[in-house]
This record gives structure tokens, C-alpha cells and sequence, in this order.
């Protein structure tokens, strides 16, 4: 049995067909610390079937060693056109299974709500993003990898920190929330 | 360990947001037989992720109960737009991941090329391939479902027979293929 250290773990994903990034919070009472943070490089896999094959085990990697209890994900609504958004809703799908398979709930977020959380401006930079995280999460510079999709992934799971400690709303997107209010669609 | 009565067993899918289909086929010899046939109903459940869910656990638990050598999924390559897709391809991810998790290779085909397979006819309805289906495997009338998403997926797994049984094409689409012309990439 793994000696929990943190209140709650949050892991965020930041998913795409190239790169994916994954940024994992711990929280112990009030206050969030950046756990690890990194991405998963799939641009040397040319088949879309190893890349998906890969997502779904390093996701699933990260959730058996973290053992987070939620998973934010980022989740843009719109994208270029419908081929590009089958190819992600597929490499959201695997992410996506990697939890469902150890029953770890899911909140998508989309990129203007999570720069909103973090910078105060829906259109902010992804380099804003990653300077400001390093600023709040004191994060030691070397520790930043070149790559902004572990910062926005980061920035994902620190958003649903932020979201989960606002009172209730009324309407929730969340999965949590969903079957709290819902005990009997479980099966 | 199970009795394996068939040489190689195809398990097709007919992936959608709603309802999914399911066929499986087992070939001895030459001959294609329907091992197993349904839908995985999935409009009961309100949530998005409650669906994605159910999806990963019955594709997973028909994975391990009748241990297919492959999967055949029917994917339409454009929709309506792209938030339709980006659903499409999440109910994909998730069925796919879980093939992928117990390393089952993964071919798709257009919703055309089945039906041409099928009946020799692209543009056939999905009557007309449950009509051959039901004739070429010499499928009970009783053992036919209202839902014709199972007899699209059933006719995805056929498909993926009769591909199968053709001589080596020079471009392959196919996972296995293209492990075996990549050993290298294997990590």
C-alpha cells in the first residue's frame, strides 16, 4: 500500500495526435504542488494505431504509479476540420480509457477556461501559462522541459484544483458530480 | 486455458455515440462462421463518459471472453461536422484502447468498402448486408436483432476475412503489417 502524501492527486492531459502532455498535482489541504510533469513525444511512431497504442500505455503508467483520483482533461470544442477531429477524439478516447479502466472520473475543460484559471485572460500565451504556473507551483526552472504541452497540461489539472474548490454550482459537467446526483444510473 | 475450436477469431465493430455494434466471427479453415452478434445500447446513459465507459468495459470483456486475433472496425473517414466527430472518435478511442490493451491489431475500413465486400454493392443499405450476412453464414432468423449495427459490425469482421484472404497488397493499412515491416519501431 503506497503511503499517500497529498489530500488528492489530480492528473492533467493535454492530448494530441504528436505530442501529448501529461502534469500531475498533488494537494495537501488548501495547498497544490506540481508532482511531475513531462510529455509523451509520438511523432517517431508512423502508424496512428502505435501512437494510440502508446497514449494508452503511458497513460495508464502514469495512472497506476500516481494513483490520481481525478483526471482534467483539455479539450478544445472547435478544430480545423473533421479529420483532425476524429484523429483527436480518438487520442482523447485512449487517454480517456486509461482512466476509465481504474474508474479515476474525468472533467474536460476547454483551453480558453484554463487560461482564464491560471493567467486571468482566456487568451493568454502558452508561455504566459507555463510562467505563471512556474511562479505559483514554485517550480524550479530546471525542471521546465521545452515542450508548452506539459505546461498546459499542468495548467489543465491545476484548473480543476482551482474549479473544485469554488462552492457547488448548479450545473456541472463533471463525472463525479454526475453520478453523485445520479446513483441510479450505476451499474 | 480456452479450447480454441477456431483457427482465427475476428471481432468487428461498428462503433457509434449511441449504439454499438458488435460481431464476432471465427474461420476454420477457410470457412467464416458467426461465433457472436449485438449492440452495447448506450442512449440510457446521460453522461458522455458513462457511455465511454460502458464502451471500454464490454469491448474489453468481449475481448477477453472470446480472445480475438483481430479487430475490424468500421470508420467513416468524414461526418457532419466536426463535433460529431470529435464524439465518434472518442466511442473509437475507447473501443480501440481496449483491443490495444491486451495487444490485438486493428484494421479499419470505410463504411463503403464493407458493404462492397459484402454484397458487391457500396451503396447498399444495411438491410441488404444483413439480407447476405444472414444468407453467406447461414445466420437463424431468430438469432437477428432488430439493431442493424450488428450486422454492420459482423459485416466489418467479414470484410476484414475476405481482405485477409486476398494476396499481399503493396500498401497495407494494417497494424500487424505494418509491425511486421517495422520491427524496429516496436518499443
Amino acid at each position: 500500500m503506497m503511503d499517500r502524501k497529498w489530500d488528492k492527486v489530480i492528473i492533467g492531459i493535454d492530448p494530441g495526435t504528436n505530442v501529448m502532455g501529461y502534469g500531475l498535482i498533488g494537494v495537501r489541504g488548501k495547498q497544490p504542488s506540481m508532482i511531475a510533469m513531462g510529455v509523451i513525444r509520438l511523432s517517431k511512431f508512423e502508424s496512428h494505431y502505435l501512437r494510440l497504442a502508446r497514449i494508452y500505455e503511458r497513460v495508464l503508467g502514469l495512472v497506476e504509479e500516481f494513483l490520481p483520483d481525478e483526471m482534467a482533461i483539455e479539450a478544445p470544442f472547435f478544430g480545423k476540420n473533421v479529420q483532425s477531429m476524429l484523429k483527436l477524439g480518438r487520442a482523447q478516447g485512449v487517454a480517456m480509457a486509461a482512466a476509465l479502466s481504474r474508474q479515476v472520473p474525468i472533467t474536460e475543460y476547454e483551453p480558453r477556461k484554463i487560461k482564464m484559471a491560471i493567467t486571468g485572460n482566456g487568451a493568454a500565451s502558452k508561455e504566459q501559462v507555463r510562467e505563471m504556473l512556474r511562479r505559483m507551483l514554485s517550480i524550479p526552472t530546471e525542471d521546465l522541459i521545452p515542450e508548452l504541452d506539459s505546461t498546459d497540461a499542468l495548467a489543465a489539472a491545476l484548473c480543476h484544483f482551482y474549479e473544485s474548490q469554488r462552492p457547488a454550482v448548479a450545473k456541472s459537467t463533471s463525472w463525479k458530480d454526475f453520478i453523485a446526483r445520479h446513483p441510479d444510473k450505476l451499474v
